[in-house]
């Protein structure tokens, strides 16, 4: 099984500086590890915290970066210790590609808290070479943060549930959400808030996306089968839905008042945040206390949520709405993204691309 | 049992505006109805929450205002339906005397969350009369607000515990918190911090005291028996402690920062509020994401949860840490608790005041 071959040259796009703009960038990639899964990307999904990297917005960004980390691809090769892929397999890689393996995190499966989690691009691997994401030819990836895309999922189909797909799907079984019958709300309808109806339907729930305008009503409630529509300015009907919502999946990724939405919640009542916000976000204590709510968040969701996930998606016959996109296109498809003008994820044909070679 | 009396007239100490000074105030109690029982008052704790409702903080006090929700009492007369109490019987009351009944909430055994509660002061009873606290020669109480108080348990040492106790044993047991080994945080050493440090000591955990200062280092450790404490502007110890609470009860009544003690949090640890705060606290959702923390609160207790803490007090023998006063001090008591001059609770001694008729 697998050869340990050599440290391989290969093409990817890549930011250079905090404008962002990607450019196709020759890089190398370790050789297949004895745990390492060797991939042929074949697409790979935009996801809005992509942005927030190659612009350094956190002030963390490492130069080249090729963002991408919504990955299917095909492998190619695997190492010696690897049993459970093999060539030709169709698989996925999520937003990390290692961790410590010994901390509580680790030991209880949920390694996305691992505090030396590595992410797949913008981070340093074990081998102390920068990670580097999946807008690009081929991966070598740990097995461990590889999984098996089901039998007939499309790889453009499953690339946006191996992040928008698992953030939603993880909170909702971790909070033990996972029942029929609970009325949940989603706020925010981009590529993680249109996941949310779709799997939280497919879950039994009665679902409200909840909006700052009405301009989402129509795709709401009749292309993704909403049950409700909320236009969070509208004080009256907000008032009306005081105490009526088990949960809500706050997706928006910029700062708003969290009041309305704890309001919404019923006791005991969960609002789940997913959006990386860096300016402080405010709450009056009572508004928790009285109806023993929590404020609280998730991040992405573990390999074995994944896995589950996918399983999940596969037999509940979910599809993520995309629109497939060339690597050419990446810029102005980020662009697009900034003004949430997507439905509702971007999914780069990778291994279609003719513009991956340098130029 | 019990003959349906007459109204009684009778005194107890009140506020009659935003001042908050207490005087003696002469004022008419129910008959004994059918559900209920009928109270002679031996002692009442003083909460903090008293002083937000004299003076009006809450812009909600109505006067002439008696306070008090921490009561003890003797029962001297029951309703006809009222099986569980006798005359004789030594009793408490919380801070409700009243619910709907038939709400989630009241269905599921948390009265405390139901919307149509009734505050045992500053509310209006179902018959549109004022209810009035403690601090008074008697009460009428529905018969499932009062709760017994374990045979040799003196009714000054439970008096805080009816809600000072109650509020911290109530989230401890909900969040699944009661199990020995854990870590928690007690923010604050006040009259709910300190049954904090000894209602979770007798579960078995390993505490920690946080507070703004040094000062309370040598009771906390040595008289209320946490095992650690810390200073929370101690930039350096915060900083060791990172990741390794299960829990912090934040028992801080005015507004503060999070981000430390969200810090301090375990993955999945909760920070607990039991403050009123009603300024808007400020954190940033990456703290709480990034290790699927949960920021909550809790009010109260249930009266089922208060029948089971004084049980567990009575069983690990744990008391409550208090200075008894008389009627005519508790002007005083209260610029002093004002100002966090209190061992840990102050508790009236009101059946053995003289002053507390008209004058």
């Amino acid at each position: 099984m697998g050869s340990i071959g050599k440290e391989r040259t290969i093409v990817g796009w890549a930011a250079t500086d905090p404008s962002g703009v990607l450019t196709p960038h020759t890089f190398t990639l370790r050789n297949t590890g004895p745990e390492d899964v060797f991939i042929r990307v074949k697409c790979c999904g935009i996801c809005h915290s992509d942005i927030h990297q190659v612009k350094n917005d956190l002030g963390m960004s490492r130069y080249p970066m090729v963002p991408g980390h919504e990955v299917v691809g095909e492998v190619m090769e695997v190492g010696s210790e690897v049993t459970k892929y093999k060539a030709g397999d169709i698989v996925g890689v999520g937003l990390l590609v290692g961790c410590c393996r010994s901390c509580r995190a680790c030991e209880s499966d949920i390694e996305q808290y691992c505090n030396k989690k590595i992410w797949s691009y913008n981070d340093v691997y074990t081998d102390g070479k920068p990670t580097q994401g999946g807008f690009a030819e081929s991966m070598v990836v740990d097995q461990k943060f590889v999984v098996k895309i089901p039998e007939g999922m499309s790889p453009e189909q499953a690339a946006p549930l191996l992040c928008a797909g698992v953030t939603v799907y993880s909170p909702l079984i971790h909070f033990g959400l996972n029942q029929t019958g609970l009325r949940g709300g989603i706020l925010g309808l981009g590529g993680v808030g249109h996941m949310g109806v779709k799997i939280a339907k497919a879950m039994g729930h009665h679902i409200t996306v909840i909006s700052s305008s009405d301009k989402k009503r129509v795709e709401a409630l009749e292309h993704l089968g909403a049950d409700d529509y909320l236009v969070s300015s509208d004080k009256e009907k907000i008032e009306a839905a005081a105490d009526s919502f088990d949960y809500i999946i706050d997706t928006v990724p910029v700062n708003h008042p969290l009041e309305p939405y704890l309001s919404l919640l019923k006791v005991d009542g969960k609002l789940i945040l997913m959006g990386v916000i860096n300016t402080p976000l405010q709450f009056i204590s009572p508004m928790v206390m009285l109806g023993r709510k929590a404020i609280t968040g998730s991040f992405v969701g573990s390999m074995k949520e994944m896995e589950e996930m996918l399983e999940f998606c596969r037999e509940k016959g979910l599809s993520s709405m995309i629109e497939v996109i060339k690597m050419d296109y990446i810029n102005t498809a980020f662009e697009r993204l900034e003004k949430n003008d997507v439905r509702y994820r971007f999914v780069v044909d990778v291994e279609g691309s003719d513009k991956l070679v340098q130029q």
